[in-house]
C-alpha cells in the first residue's frame, strides 16, 4: 500500500515533487482500476496542491459533493448530477494540499446494495460497504488516502474486510455539510489509509488539529478495556482470535487489560440505532422514494418500504435512549484509556452480493465516539480481520496514538 | 392576514375547494408582490394537494432545496441553481397537502445583508431577516403559512418586526436536510402564520405529530417564568411594556408569574453562540468564500474574512459550553411551565439597510429549545412588538398551547 507519511516525507525532503508523486499514483490507479472498479468518476489529471498533504491523491466517496466531478450517490437517480459547490470536507482536503483522485464507488445512498467494487484480496469476496471504493482503492495500493462515511459501520467494516486502517471520527469533528444524508444524527466522516500513523498525519492536516499527529502512546500502564459487545451477538472465531492476539501483544508491552461489562444503557442505545435511522432515512430520502422508487435498488427499496410507517413516537424514544447512552458512555470509557472490540463479524463475505453486517459498529456510531480499526491477522480464507480501538467522545487523539503503538507491535510480530 | 384554520375549515366543510382557496391566495400574492417583494421565484400556477393542509399555499425560504423551483440562497453565486430533489421539509409540506406558493426572499446565505423585501407595516422599515420574505408575505396577507430558518434569530425576529406569529421548533423536530447550512449545530426550521393556533395546526400536520394541535392551555395555576436576558443587554421600552402587559394579562387569567434569574451556565452558553457559529460558518461556506468572495455581499464577506482564523480550540470550548448550557437548561425550564421574554430588541429598524439584532434569540437557538412569538402591541412608531414563549427541549406542544391561550386574551384586549 502507499504510505501518506512516506510520500509527504519524500516531497518535503526534496527527494521528490508533489507532481511526481501524483503521476506515480495515477499510474497505479490506471493499472488496477479495471480489476478493482473503485472509482465512479475521475478528473482529467491530478493537479498538485500546496500544503502538508501536497502529493497525496485522496479518494472521495461518491455521496460527497464536488464542484468539478459529478456526484452520483451510487444511483441512476443522480446520473450526471453536478453539484455547484465542493463539500467542506473536500475544501479542507484541498486546503491541506491534497488532490482529489476521484469519486469512489458507494453502495446506493450508502445502504446495503453492493457497489461494483471488488475486494483486492479476493475478487469473489465483498469489499464491504458502503464506502467500498474508498477501502478497496487504498487496499489495492492505488491511492494513499480516502474519505468514507459511516452511519452504521460503513467506514470500519469495509476497512476491516479490505485490510486497511480507518478512523471514524467523533461526531462533529469533520463537517458533513454537502454529504448526502441518510440519517443525520448518525452520518459521520472517516478516513482510510495504510496505517494509523498515516491516518493521524492526514486527519491532523485536514481538521487543522496538529495534536492528532502526535507520537505513539506509551503502552506501559495503559488501561485497555475489552468488550465483546454481547448485545450484538457472536463474531466468527477469527475475530475472537484477533481480539485475544491484540490483547496479548498489548499486555506483553505492559498494558493492563480490563474485561468490561456493558452497562444496560449502552445495550439499550444499541437497540435505538434502528428506530433512529429508520425515521431519519424515511425523511432524508423522501423525494427519491416518492418520485423514483423503481430506480432504487432492492435492499434499499425494501428497507424504505418498511420505514414509511416510522413515526415520531419511536423516534423520540430512540433519541432519549441515545442521550442516556451518551451519558452512560462517559462512565464506560472513563474506566479505561481505550476500549478494543471486533471491527466486523468476520472476514469479508464470500460473495459480492452482500456487504456484510455492521452490528459491531452501530453502537459506537450512535454514541458519536471515535473508532479506529487496524488489520490484526488473516482469517481461515486468507482475508484480513481488523480490531477497532475506541475511546470516549472527542478522544480521537487517543485512539490514533494507541493504534499507532499497537500497529507497530502487530507489524513486528507478523 | 389569511388564516390556516379558516381555509382548511372551509375546505373540509365543503364550503370551498382547495383549488378555489389557492386561486384566491394567488390573487393576493399577485396584488401585493410588487410592493412587498417577498418572492424570489414562483411556480407557474398553484396545484392543490391532498391532505389536511389542502388549499394552503406555503412560502418556502429560498435556502431550502426545491426540485421544481430554483434555489438562489439570496446570492448571485447560486443564480439559476436548480437542486435535483425537494428537501424533506418540502416533501413533508406536500405530503400534508400544502402547495408551495414560491421561494421567499432570504438575506444572502441567511446572514445580515438585507433582502429586497419590505415590511408590510411600513415600506421604509426593515422586515427583519434572514427569513424576510416569509415573514412579510404572511404579514401582508399574501399567504397563510411560510417556512423560515433560524441560526441566531432569523425566524422569531422578522416575525416580531412584521407582526406575525412564528415558531422556531426544537432542534431536530424538523429535518434540515436540503437546507443550505450556515452553522449546522444551530440551523433550525420554523413556521410563520397569522396565529399560534395556525402554527399548531400546520406543524402538527407537517411533523405528523397530532398532539401539537391540541387546545389552548389552561392559564389558571400555570407557572410562567419571566426573563429579561440581562446577559444580552437592554431592550427598547416598548418591549418591556409588551413583556409586562403579557404578564399582567396572564396573571389576570390565573397564571403565576415567576421572575427568573439566569444561571451562569446559560449566560456562558449565550457567549458560546458566536465562536460556535464562526467555526461552522467558516467551513459551511468555504467553497463560496474561496471561489466567489467578491460576489458575497459586504456584511457576510466581512464576517467571513474575520472567521477565517476560527480554530478548533475555541470551537471545542464553545461546544463544551453549549453542552453545559443544555444541562443547566433542564433546571431553568423545570422551574416553570413556560418562560416568556422579548422576541426582538424593539420595533423593526427604521431602515431597510439593517435586519436588526438577534441578541434575544441566540441563546434559545443554541439550546435547541422551542420558541414561539406572538404580536402583543404596537410600539411608538406604530410597528408590531412580539413576545416569545419558550419552554424546555421537546416541549413544542407546550409553547403552542400556552401561546394559543395568551393570543386569545391579547386579541380580546386589543
Amino acid at each position: 500500500m502507499l504510505s501518506v507519511r512516506d510520500i509527504v516525507g519524500r516531497v518535503s525532503a526534496g527527494k521528490s515533487t508533489a507532481e511526481a508523486e501524483l503521476a506515480a499514483t495515477q499510474e497505479r490507479i490506471d493499472a488496477r482500476e479495471p480489476a478493482i472498479q473503485a472509482f465512479a468518476s475521475r478528473p482529467e489529471g491530478l493537479r498538485a496542491g500546496t500544503g502538508p498533504l501536497a502529493g497525496i491523491a485522496c479518494g472521495v466517496k461518491d455521496i460527497i459533493d464536488t464542484a468539478d466531478l459529478p456526484t452520483r450517490m451510487g444511483s441512476p437517480i443522480y446520473e450526471g448530477w453536478q453539484p455547484r459547490a465542493d463539500a467542506p470536507i473536500v475544501m479542507a482536503l484541498k486546503a491541506a494540499g491534497a488532490s482529489v483522485a476521484g469519486k469512489t464507488h458507494t453502495t446506493a445512498f450508502a445502504f446495503l446494495d453492493p457497489a461494483p467494487t471488488h475486494n483486492p484480496h479476493d475478487a469473489t469476496a465483498s469489499p464491504g460497504g458502503s464506502s467500498a471504493g474508498s477501502a478497496a482503492a487504498v487496499a489495492a495500493g492505488m491511492i494513499p488516502l480516502a474519505i468514507g462515511t459511516q452511519t452504521g459501520g460503513s467506514v470500519i467494516r469495509p476497512a476491516s474486510y479490505c485490510g486497511v486502517a480507518a478512523i471514524k471520527t467523533s461526531y462533529g469533528l469533520l463537517p458533513t455539510v454537502g454529504v448526502k444524508p441518510f440519517s443525520w444524527s448518525l452520518d459521520t466522516l472517516g478516513l482510510m489509509a495504510a496505517s494509523a500513523d498515516d491516518l493521524g498525519l492526514a486527519l491532523a492536516a485536514i481538521a487543522q488539529r496538529p495534536e492528532l499527529d502526535a507520537g505513539p502512546a506509551t503502552l506501559q500502564g495503559l488501561r485497555i478495556g475489552v468488550t465483546r459487545q454481547d448485545f450484538a451477538g457472536a463474531a466468527e472465531p477469527a475475530c475472537e482470535t484477533a481480539l485475544q492476539r491484540l490483547s496479548e501483544i498489548a499486555a506483553a508491552a505492559g498494558a493492563v487489560i480490563v474485561p468490561l461489562e456493558t452497562p444496560a444503557a449502552l445495550a439499550a442505545a444499541y437497540e435505538a440505532h434502528a428506530p433512529l435511522q429508520d425515521y431519519e432515512a424515511r425523511h432524508a430520502l423522501a423525494w427519491e422514494y416518492r418520485h423514483h422508487r423503481e430506480a432504487i435498488p432492492p435492499k434499499l427499496r425494501s428497507y424504505l418500504d418498511g420505514v414509511q410507517s416510522a413515526g415520531a413516537a419511536s423516534y423520540d424514544e430512540a433519541r432519549r435512549l441515545s442521550r442516556r447512552g451518551r451519558d452512560a458512555a462517559r462512565g464506560f470509557f472513563g474506566a479505561c484509556d481505550v476500549v478494543i472490540s471486533y471491527a466486523a463479524p468476520g472476514e469479508a463475505p464470500d460473495t459480492i452480493g452482500s456487504t456484510g453486517d455492521s452490528k459491531f459498529n452501530r453502537l459506537w456510531t450512535l454514541l458519536g465516539v471515535p473508532c479506529l480499526t487496524i488489520p490484526v491477522l488473516q482469517g481461515p480464507r486468507g482475508l484480513p480481520v481488523g480490531i477497532q480501538i475506541i475511546a470516549g467522545f472527542g478522544a480521537d487523539e487517543v485512539v490514533i496514538a494507541v493504534a499507532k503503538a499497537l500497529e507497530r507491535l502487530v507489524g513486528a510480530e507478523a
